[in-house]
């Protein structure tokens, strides 16, 4: 029995080394990542019990990729193997003030694009499963994989299987109105939902004055028991508080900010989706101490290179007691 | 007026250091090449203007190539820039004997997979141009893609313009059941072929007892000014003797092999078509000659990292003249 | 007709990775720069047509320098080529607060300054620009030099070719007095002068007591019709808000600061040329206009590694917009 | 039910890059590695299941240790995690002749050697598994490892599991007296024994004209059922060819010798016990077979950079079939 | 006749580039450091004539050791090579905020812990040094170390040398009541003390409440002339402000605070003694001065990478006058 | 007093990584050489007590360089600081057959070209001496270095001190006409010669049919008690066997060639002549011994990367031995 499945994609990303742009590599520093992976990862790291479902090329790339994946101890015995797709890539620069960075998705055709969801013995997958999680980016990667998204939720729901989704919205893949319809009627089937104010606002027109009203609007209009909203207060390029709060059953819950010096900008959202996790499925759903997992474990992320966190349970609950950073054990 | 043009792709390479494999990867190494621009690119370095016409995505991958060929001198004001595909690249590791290395390609619906031919304006092109060079990879890519070498090929001759092809089949692109129907009816307005006895066997049927006779049956056939037919001895995977024969109007030429410690397995070929079309259009078509420098400028590849020629005039004309290698000038 | 030309040293900078000292290096990362480059690069990036003349030694370093000219898109046809001399160098290290990094020249007897202003065919150069630009430093390099450029300015303005000038003072290669005798002259003769508060009191031995009462007597003095301050408020190494103020016809413009990050110290002057005059010359001499786009070109040169900017006219415009940095387009 | 289980240290290795002497480093490679280790993933990429039993300090190093080998797939389920003790290292540089690099093992009170045979539970290890593989290297590191080793292979024996054992003899861990004294009275128990003419020699006293001869005698002596001898030609310190031989059931089995580059000295042997084990266990014991395997994987090694295998199966079939190296497929 | 003789381990220290985790290498960067070598390069590099004793393997890592301080011009005459024991060594991860980053010692056993003090010819070296620094590190290693610290210091004051002596409590080395009952007999022959407050209140009970409370107390209690007790202001993991105060015969020291963007954290408290004692013993004891050199010296440190000091006189001397940092001299 | 003395300039190598040209350099990696350094350093390593006498500039150039000389525990307290010049500098790129690579020198106007003859006590640092090393590049580098060459070599004769010099023919550097005019009055007062029959030939017209002619003729013209002439067989590029001739006093000594792959073609002759002063200074004079010796510490030398050999005495009496290489010690 898995505490997690999630299901996704995962890219090789390619970076040049420090400050340096894309336009002037020499290099690229090599790293693999995608959402949803990023999740199982930062959770299994923690402690979950996690697999990952994504659909990989049978080449050296897909094998890297799986490898990456095996490496972190997550389940790659659900991987569908393709002998014909390739495999999705982006390409990322770093910046400082006043550069925010550069981004380059080339994922079109990938894999996992191609799935189909026919294919897939959800019901089984579901029966040896506790927790899944799954993103609006797989949603909009293609048809075939939204309707991948919707079988599964669907599925898991029909298992008994507890669902969290992550908007996640991504302008380079589909419009705000494509989101709305796509997503929408998901939502109500979904038992923890992380997301933004921005993405409420702009995605779901959810309206409200402050981030406790539009966490209440949502709980009203989608019936959502989990609603985590991730903010942070960017200070410069290099440096931000990192927070977020959560609305359930009722109740808002926030935590104090964490200074943040960044030193890679990616996977915060999926480490803190990784962290409530962890905490929901091994602390009996207490939301506020969640809340505190999630928020240290997002921390924690954006001082790792790479797009998911490579800390381990007692960092985080290191930080949660106040111990984090600013010595180093000797 | 420039000397040569040539059209085809260009991709980026990435390729770990050393002899790493692609599966154990940290980093790449980023290179640029693709086989026509590689050819512009040797002859260009050697003295030749050259243009190169290719169709890149408008972001910082596509700058990137773009200025790897200006860095060379290449005019680049022909390329047909592309707000919506992207770039195709691909994976290469080196190996050592018995290990050949490993190449993934991941190319498709590439920029220049999309180009259309009717957008070019070849004859203006063409009037501003003496040589001409393209290779069966471009007409392999896609079919709009070998559609416009097609196109090309015949505009180059109503222009008065040489041209050069290179069979440079691949097996990963189309089956040479395809390679012989897309390709035989150019084959008759070639200038200067560009092949080997392996293609003219598996891909054009051509029977014969030795190379010698191979070439005779290509010109019979196809009416092929001058055919160049590249071959070499492979000692191991590090190590090759390098050599190619020349059949021109019923005179066969050749020249004494070059070993070669191979430091980057790719462009030899393309090094040297690059080396003879240098010479063919500097040297008044003095066929020998043409051959000596390609020769030369092909062992000289061998030597170089990155898919092109680095080489000088003065380095390949050395070499000609048996100053090549065993010492170091202090 | 090309809209700019500068003309200056090229040099090859060399810097260990990271933070390391010049003294511990075990490697030394490879750029070229030089004031009048960097400007005629970050300008022809905007979009400007921009050419550079200089003087290389013939071998492999001084091939490089030009191939990093003609990456850019810079005209390298003006080069003159040298059999004899060398080519500059400089090392440089990055420091962190409270260490500034340190900085060594070693452009003795380089090509450049040997160059013979007899032999340029500068009336012949001009009738093919619009604007010249070059610097204090070029000045200051070698009698050959100095005298080139009080030559070249000449020509210019006999040709009708506006010019701007950088004071660029530098301490290692002149005296304030001897830069007062040479650059005095010249002023009154240039149409855009780039200096500081500090440049103007040192060496021009203006009084005033105000930014502003600076630019007005230098107005007076020199009767030059643009006159921009650049300054900047160091918080620390790292950290800096840029800002900059120009006099014209008298009026005095100024912008909001930039807070900077600071990724690589050098060139930041000459990214604020290179966006002032991209935008003086394609704007109608809108200053205050120009202004922004040269203090934006400047803020983003320094998260560039390298000394000349990597920005895009899409980068710079975002920037000037108020989309610069904070977050990563996805 | 596993294929194989093998058990023994894991190192992390330090190197160099590419030829720099140890004494002159300023920065190292970082692999994993150890004999039993390079069997189970040697083995594991042809196709077997493989676990691995270790013990690993419970840290940083441990961890990247631990998903070094979870990223090979091979079962870290059976890890005996210390809070103690300290992880084994190795230092090594690459030579050219007539330099052969050197080597320094930091070993001493690794975790592994304080293994507690009494606390692990042996049967119910093997009775989960096919195939159990230790070497003399486990058996030299300290007492308890030597102890377990025994214990290990007497109670594989116990339940029926068959037992491969390679002599690895390391002369900075023991000396050729203390060997045969603690590995003979263990060799009766062993299916598969590889070792080599040396060591049989040198450490057993076994004399023979021939390597045949020498088989037989150890066949004689120790009644082991499959002996596997291996050897190689050094040509230089680059150079080798590779072979082996294997002798069991009265019939001595050969293959041709395979003409090796090599990018990484270590783990030859090993590669050799995985490709005969892979072999072996899917072939219903066909010797011939795989020797064939065996000989392949380990001469691919070579080209590999690490102390494992990188190989595929289809990779090590491919060069069985003669397809290896000379050319890549494009 | 030596100014400085220091007395402890070298240890090899191993970290990943940049911002990697541990767990996460593909490659160590390689520093050699320890605490009293630290102090020995600081003040050597500043001007004092310095030798060091220690204990090293006899093989390529110590002779790298050996090298890397014989660069720094420290005398290496006095180190006793070991033919059996091994190196120490550190592995350390750099952090972001709110990572602190970690640091695995790997030290048990090295050559320095197996010193024997009685073969050390305490006499004759110390008729040939005017100074000795040693520190509560080295006492902690081994019995055995720590009883050649406590003899040395003995011969010490016997031959009439100087002692200075830094607590540099590490909690993964001993107990505080360890540190306590080893390191209280020893300090009323300490001339000058570095600690910190925590360590005065932690270790040896000091009560007080100020700072300088704490000062007058050390010295009442074990009547040592000068008392140095570090302090920083952390901002964040990447920035602090240095500070320290000196008390000394009844009167108490202390300077302006340093702001610093840390780039190695460690060896700021080494390059403070580094810089008293080089001030201290040129200077004529002068402690205001002495306690301005120290601050200078360790606010630079924490600007280079690696253990020690890099810094030159003249850089130190800068920053005392106020011209560090801000501006690179061009 | 030391075994050794020599005298000569030290450059900074920049060499690209692997086999890049250097017109394609993204980064260098730094060493440090120079041929009566490389002298010192190999024979400082075998156990010679070595000096360097050269003149550096007072920046962190010269402080790098100073630290690489005693790191290798090189006495550098001769050392002339000038405040005044630069630092030569050199750039190597690594070539494969067919291509040798390419070399460029900056070293016009370094210290040592400027340096005062006059100002050099001699007499009194010939006091202290054996042994003098000087070759004909320090003769060649500016009049005052020729004079200084001269001046030595009388103050070391006169002192009683032997004399060894390495003609070195850099034609870079003078024409052999040159050579042979400044050389042919040193060599009578030469007591070891270090050559080649090419040189020979070239620079002095000495004939001969066979090498042994030519050593004679040499004996006979300028009276030089031992004459070492180098040679090498180019098998490529990458490999060759190493030979070399001695005559003495009438006996002719050689040696069987020692096969070599090259991973760093410089300093071969400079590590022969290190290994010759070794054994000749510490052997009584043993002219074949020397010669076995110096062989083995060439061939070593071409396995090292970086100008000077790393090689240990063991390292070189293992291979004269015939321990060389083949297998790595384990």
């Amino acid at each position: 029995m898995k505490d997690l499945l999630s299901f996704g994609e995962v890219m090789i990303r390619l970076s040049p080394p420090g400050y340096q742009r894309l336009e002037q590599a020499a290099s690229f520093d090599v790293q693999v990542g995608g959402t949803e992976l990023n999740v199982a990862i930062g959770a299994g790291r923690l402690g979950l019990e996690a697999a990952y479902l994504t659909r990989l090329p049978e080449n050296a790339l897909g094998r890297m990729v799986r490898n990456k994946i095996r490496e972190q101890g997550i389940d790659t015995s659900l991987i569908d193997w393709s002998s014909e797709e390739r495999l999705g890539l982006y390409f990322v620069e770093a910046g400082t003030n006043p550069r925010g960075g550069d981004l380059i998705y080339d994922r079109k055709d990938s894999a996992i694009s191609k799935v189909d969801a026919e294919k897939i013995p959800w019901d089984k997958i579901f029966s040896e499963v506790r927790h899944y999680h799954v993103t609006g980016i797989t949603a909009a990667l293609s048809p075939q994989a939204g309707q991948a998204v919707k079988e599964s939720i669907e599925a898991a729901k029909k298992a008994g299987v507890t669902v969290s989704f992550d908007i996640n919205y991504r302008a380079k893949l589909w419009s705000e109105e494509e989101a709305r319809q796509c997503l929408s009627p998901l939502l109500p089937k979904v038992d923890i939902l992380f997301s933004s104010v921005g993405e409420m606002k702009n995605i779901f027109k959810i309206q409200g004055e402050s981030i406790e009203d539009a966490a209440v609007t949502i709980e009203e209009e989608y019936g959502i028991p989990v609603i985590a909203l991730m903010s942070s207060k960017k200070h410069s390029v290099l440096r931000m508080a990192w927070q977020a709060v959560v609305y359930s059953q009722g109740v808002y819950h926030e935590d104090i900010p964490i200074e943040v010096e960044i030193a890679d900008r990616i996977g915060g959202g999926d480490a803190f989706a990784a962290g409530f996790l962890y905490a929901y499925l091994k602390k009996e759903g207490n939301i506020q101490e969640s809340l505190r997992y999630a928020n240290a474990t997002a921390a924690l992320k954006y001082t790792n290179i790479g797009d998911y966190s490579w800390s381990t349970l007692e960092e985080v609950e290191g930080l949660i007691r106040g111990k984090g950073g600013l010595s180093m054990k000797r």
